[in-house]
């Protein structure tokens, strides 16, 4: 199968290519692949695992392999043989120049960025789409993996389909962001869409028309990996024991790209003291929590969560729980770009159109559905590929 | 309803009468009570929130106040005004001379006892009978609570029905535990029986046969509270995600009489680093685990859990994960009690009898079921609840 | 000994009132008193652990003990007998009106205040120091618990004492705060002063020259609490080995009224991310640290602290340290209180005048010192108390 | 300078080698050598950081190389690079095959071993004085870093000299360990002696009369790195703020060689729940404590520790505080080897002989002081050496 990256020289990416290639070798085990339970046997037929992979990015790298040894000499986060092993493969890969819309002042953090951001709307999505065209065949998925872009400026242009045209054709860009202009260009071309940021992407409902006019599958957002992934799978325990939860502390640090950006970019959510919507969903009520994350660059992508929780039980009396999570960001979303691409292809094949909110297991914001809760989550996607399959 | 407790005077016995009391009067919220989440409405008409309490023991105090003050004074695990507020009720409340056959030297702990041991087999049956005889009523749950036995002498007396009334007859002491004895009595009874403890309980085939013939449900073994509550929600995690646990520690402290009986005990189960059961049955296979559980005088009964979880990723890295559980024994454990009784008399009047194996959800080692993963484990008692309400 | 306590119905002073008018008669061990340890043998004969306890506030009490009973029903932070037992002591304490002089916008947490800021400033002076005079003698000491006061404006007023008293009489409020007119009235009288909170107090020079000319010893500022002690505790380490921190994270959460003061504050210190000075002082390099406090409403007054150090060893290798503080804040400021007040006095009657630097081990910014290892500071204590003797 | 170490095909020997070579190359810098902070500056002139290495060991591999590469396949524990830089120097590194005398059933987990165990007593240690003195100079430092063993059977032929020898010549090899015949032949050759680890080594009284005798410097025993070094800094925080330790618990998981014999070995201080005399030592009060060391196989040489320390403060009220130290043993142990052998070296030279208790500050179990305190320690340390310098 073919993927189409945005952000294709990020860390996650590389991390993908790496490992995608090295899967294809038989070099790896299959660890940290949803998609290689045993309760997905069948998947292999129709998204085998073997990859080509293209995309785009705004750093003016070489290729792929340049990207992917600047992410190991600062986090040597796996064996440099597996890099060395598809050394050549990698260095085939060269991303085309994207756009960064409207992706905020984060991305100065990035260095020397060249994009194309002179154009109007309307040639960019040319640009775009001919990109695309050119690497893809039914085989493909478009994954979105760039910066997290600033909340976008509302507008009725998202609205629906033939306004979201209208402005790319008025070149409105005020209310255009990077994402948005990705997730168009790929369904638009019939071919699959994930949003694996907290970005806008595929979500308005313009873009979510446009999936349903052109029968592709799509989903999303913001991949469920590290602190969110552990507090939608305990949260439960305190709901099923009727334990009050009197409060939920996430405090998180890691240095690398990602924690520059998130700590510049204009609207980082925050909200350091908020009700936190993935708590409310789960227990049905909105517990006093606290969901901060700070650059701290030592870490690189050893990102690191701390939770504390407070809960009262029988007789009022109150007890704690602490828990520290020291994963590698890289290692624990890499494999979902695969996972996800496979079940995306899987849908298409199958003939599924749409949001695809069966996959909200992979995401912290799963479109079109409330269940945040990782074993209910786990429970639907079995389910779902049961029945397709 | 009416709780028969074994092990009446204990701290969990004594919390959970403190509770059911206050409860009674309004003057406490049910946080802790599972039956009282909205899946279980109309447990009430079965089995409403007003109890009497009685049982057996083997300490010579006075009543059940008398118990709950020492309990309180070591551990102030809640608001004095609790227990001041039901103090007349708890005084009215004197446990029966118990047995204490074949529970290891850990009793020694205990302090002065007093126990039926010097007569025969048939002889303390009797006597168990006529005291649950004379408090019971048609509402009647026995629950054991009392202090973890040392595993019993294998026998074939524990077979059948048969064999086990023939080791009863012959006086043959050796193989009986008073775990055994206590399940015995309460089943010949037709009052339904729990086993909070690991002890063996009800869990033999003779048993289990004295059930399904008198048709009374029953249930066991062993609570699950704090750390293998984590654990079992937890480890579900790494299974969906494909995640490979490399070790998962888990060490235990506590004080209070628990502690101590369990650090003498003669049958502690001394496999510090050994094979968990548990995640095996989680995980489908069975990482390195250390399981380990030590006296710590000064936490008393609150028992505090160190769990490190050692697990592999994509590309073979090696990530970590730690939690700490600073819990108060009692307190999780004391309206679970509740809950069994209620579930259990639900039970018996829904004409169900023999394991009750859809309330695994409440034990760490649920009979005639593999399944301990938490979250299956609360779909099915809500499952099971909503077929028969 | 008598103490005058600024924010004399907070929970730190009223924590101290209860522990020393207990200690007075026996009825507690004197674990928490530094003063109490062998090597300060002797300081009974100047300052015996006998008190008399009043002080100014802002807050319409009654009298300490409705105080008390206020931060005991929240927090639980001693056993209630030891309350019961001073009770009729802590009734007779009726703190005074005193000033809150640019306070900030945090003091609105306290609730209902009555305050003498409608005065002149030389009328509040004078208004402190009737009171203070009237319950002072020669054994007195004045303290300041109060809460943190915004940074003050800056202004030549503060640099000599014909400028502060100008200050004074020009009534020119705009520069002084509620904690310098503290200092300035009892250094006048020449009564001993210290300064627990991180508010300026009687660290300005002019408030220096009054302490010398009236012969009288002072100490401050911010009482070495929580996170601070452990992190100049064990620091060192990481020195003494030519350990290279890379990061030093301090995460600290609390609730009570100190908790929403700070977090209100108008100038809490919001470098959130910022070189951190006491390790500087430590290490003598600035690592990357993060010191952050938040408002956490359930813990109360249980100050928890989350501390990450990542440090570099021999080859480049790096490695990680962890480590949690769940304490009672006002259970340790609480005893230090008696023994600055202690240590002052013996400091007076010894004939020292100004700053007595050698406190520094009570103190997270002590003045005209830059000895912030808690070894060496003990070590300076008492050498310092062993050659006055 | 040179160094022979015992036990030189193992993790911390083999690291030490590798940071030795390139510290002289400069390829790496100074962090984790105490010996190059500036109190210590004039060292160099005595013990410059040039380096040849060799030693005894009963592992028959090729040569130090063969051995670092088994053990960073293993540990990845610092950038492969640096390896790579001193392969040949490594290369032309071959032990002499040693002695495991008396070593304990643990060895066994080594593998295959040649040892010369078939000799008599002063066989063996003719041999090892001929390898070492083929090696020597006046500028070398033997230090033994081989796994520990079994506490040797007491005898009076450790009392003295004379009776050591006696034991030599009569072949008494019940009483004799590998470790005290390293020493032996050491010393006789006035070559300044080290003991890493906690084997009996130097320690005994004949070895100490030796050392008189040949006026040669010693020090020992057994390596403070990781939960101790904490713990012995931290310990005193209790104790001068006069807070009472009720508990200490300290569980160490580690995997490796290490690990695998610790958990085997006969003499393993199985004193799981004991007396801790290292908190005896600081805190004057023995608390209640646990020390508990685990095997954790997938950790490697990544030791890990889990400390809770429950304490007592003002008004009796309890307090938690809990760490995880997270370092990889061989990094912090090997710059050490390099510390104790200059220190060593630098004693001979200023005529400096028998036990120096100075060097107290590297060891867990210093020899000849109860100084266990790492502030005072390194206080004592730095003055030794500003006096002689």
């Amino acid at each position: 199968m073919k993927l189409w990256i945005i952000g294709a020289y990020g860390i996650v990416s590389t991390t993908a290519m790496v490992g995608g290639k090295n899967l294809e070798k038989g070099n790896i085990g299959k660890t940290g692949l949803v998609s290689e339970l045993p309760w997905f046997e069948g998947i292999e037929k129709f998204a085998p695992l073997r990859f080509e992979f293209g995309g785009h990015d705004i750093r003016p790298l070489k290729n792929a392999y340049e990207a992917a040894i600047e992410h190991w000499n600062l986090n040597r986060h796996y064996d440099i043989n597996l890099l060395e092993n598809v050394k050549e493969e990698l260095k085939r890969i060269n991303a085309k120049k994207g756009t960064a819309l409207n992706c905020g002042s984060g991305i100065e953090e990035l260095g020397e960025i060249e994009t194309l951001d002179n154009l109007t709307l309307s040639e960019i999505v040319e640009r775009i789409e001919k990109d695309i065209k050119e690497f893809a065949d039914e085989e493909t998925v478009v994954i979105n993996v760039a910066s997290t872009e600033p909340l976008p400026a509302k507008s009725d242009y998202h609205e629906s389909l033939d306004k979201f045209e209208e402005m790319i054709e008025n070149d409105e860009k005020k209310y255009a962001t990077a994402s948005m202009l990705y997730a168009y260009a790929s369904l638009k071309l019939g071919i699959p869409y994930a949003n694996f940021t907290p970005s806008v992407g595929s979500s308005i409902p313009a873009l979510k028309e446009l999936a349903e006019e052109r029968k592709v599958p799509h989903a999303g957002n913001d991949g469920k990996t590290g602190e969110t992934l552990v507090k939608t799978t305990l949260a439960p325990m305190f709901l099923y024991r009727n334990l009050k939860v009197l409060g939920w502390m996430s405090y998180n640090i890691l240095g690398d790209l990602d924690g520059k950006v998130l700590s510049h970019r204009d609207n980082k959510e925050s909200k350091v003291v908020s009700k936190d919507r993935v708590l409310e969903k789960v227990l049905g009520y909105s517990p006093y929590s606290i969901t901060e994350i700070q650059f701290f660059p030592s870490l690189v992508d050893n990102k690191t969560a701390f939770d504390f929780i407070h809960f009262e039980g029988f007789l009022g009396t109150k007890m704690k729980f602490y828990f520290i999570w020291d994963g590698i960001d890289a290692i624990v979303a890499a494999p979902l770009l695969i996972d996800i691409a496979r079940f995306l292809l899987f849908a298409k094949k199958k003939g599924i159109s749409g949001v695809v909110k069966e996959m909200g297991f992979f995401f912290k914001s799963p479109m079109d559905t409330n269940v945040v809760n990782t074993h209910e989550q786990f429970k639907i996607l079995k389910r779902w590929f049961e029945e397709l399959i």
